[in-house]
């Protein structure tokens, strides 16, 4: 049978991962479907992916690409590939691509959405999934900072200082703070959606917005940390539990 | 200081707990909780629940009852416990109840509600949550098996064999199936109100409850189910991540 390639899209509970990348030691969501992959191919497979998600970040949405000579069709893929995931892993769909897709360059716009729950008490069945801040937030105020954010900009000041990538230019499509209504009014919501990001970007985004909703910092200092090009001028970074890659749109 | 009572209304992700009840060994809500409460007032206290619940099953209003001789103001409570819980347990009030407070005589209605998710491929983010039962339930069946269980009966058959109790005569108030709307239509949930339970009950009517949904069982069973009182006369144990113990209503 000829190599092919097959497309997945992922969804995952990161909470208990290392992130999305393959680590030598570490459970990563990467290494446990190569795993999964390779145990129902007969033949080791190697499952690249669009995004390299941070350890407790969540995905409904990753896309992941692999190659393999199995004659299963690829409409078994799902249900074959989830008998073989743990709970927390999920393949949604399966399908395959043109030959000469490119997973990563190809890629149109991505949505991340961060979820902060502000009410007093911890949201036990949810504490997974959002950053509990008991804390009163502006989302009027955060929005005006948001909108600061949105077009091509150098990014570096919201960069991890980890990330050695040169160019810190990225377009932000969208981004957009709204509150929960009815039951999930103690819910601040954060989508941002742009191609591609740098590494912690929209962490520290989320956790610049955070401190301009507290009024640490106003609406207004947007440009000036844009400007700065330096880590230090934004604010601190918010935890990974909050994060979910939602989805990943191509051309 | 005098001696009172503080009773406290309790919430938990029970996934990774084995149950409420305090057991050598074992990681449970109570130990927990018992833990927390000694660090806080500075001796040694028992926190009594109004339900015990079993392993990996949650609450959002599970209550329980302490006695202490601190001076710690009620209202810093529930701050000062959570400060010492861990993330999947939280206080959401305290308050001192008369003297004389009966915790478990002086229940009215408790809800539990059970969460099927029904859809082809598991919600990786709310697996913990429920039941993942890829399957087509009819509904209507359903309701019409579980209005059978409304109102006062012999619920042996549905009691779990190592439940001990002689008298397994109990009164249900409610008992609805109904299907999640919009994005939560993959769901399907149970409630079921009473004033007290058999151990399992909850989930022995549930799993019943499916076995009519898949047509396995007609919904005119559950009568002759019920007059069986016997154990295997009724379906299949739901597992205990789908059920959660909503609130506890007193006189």
């Amino acid at each position: 049978m000829a190599q092919r390639k097959i497309l997945l899209t992922i969804a995952y509970d990161g909470t208990d991962y290392f992130g999305w990348q393959k680590q030598p030691g570490l459970k990563t969501i990467q290494q446990t479907i190569n795993q999964a992959a390779s145990d129902l191919v007969g033949h080791k497979v190697h499952v690249h992916g669009a995004s390299r998600t941070d350890a407790g970040v969540h995905a409904l949405g990753q896309v992941g690409l692999m190659e393999t000579e199995t004659p299963i069709p690829t409409e078994n893929f799902v249900r074959a590939l989830n008998d073989r995931l743990p709970p927390d892993i999920a393949i949604l769909a399966a399908s395959e691509p043109p030959w000469n897709f490119d997973l990563i360059g190809a890629v149109k716009r991505k949505l991340y959405r961060y979820c902060i729950h502000t009410g007093p008490i911890r949201p036990v069945l949810d504490i997974r999934y959002c950053w509990h801040l008991p804390s009163l937030l502006d989302v009027e105020a955060m929005n005006e900072a948001a909108r600061a954010l949105v077009g091509r900009h150098d990014f570096k000041s919201f960069a991890s200082a980890k990330d050695k990538r040169k160019d810190t230019v990225r377009t932000i499509f969208r981004c957009e703070v709204y509150r929960g209504v009815g039951p999930r009014q103690d819910y601040v919501y954060v989508e941002v959606e742009g191609k591609s990001f740098l590494h912690n970007m929209v962490r520290n985004i989320v956790g610049t917005l955070v401190e301009v909703g507290q009024g640490k910092r106003g609406p207004d200092q947007m440009a000036s940390i844009l400007q700065a090009r330096d880590r230090t001028a934004a604010g601190q970074i918010a935890p990974p539990s909050g994060l979910c890659l939602m989805w990943i749109k191509y051309d």
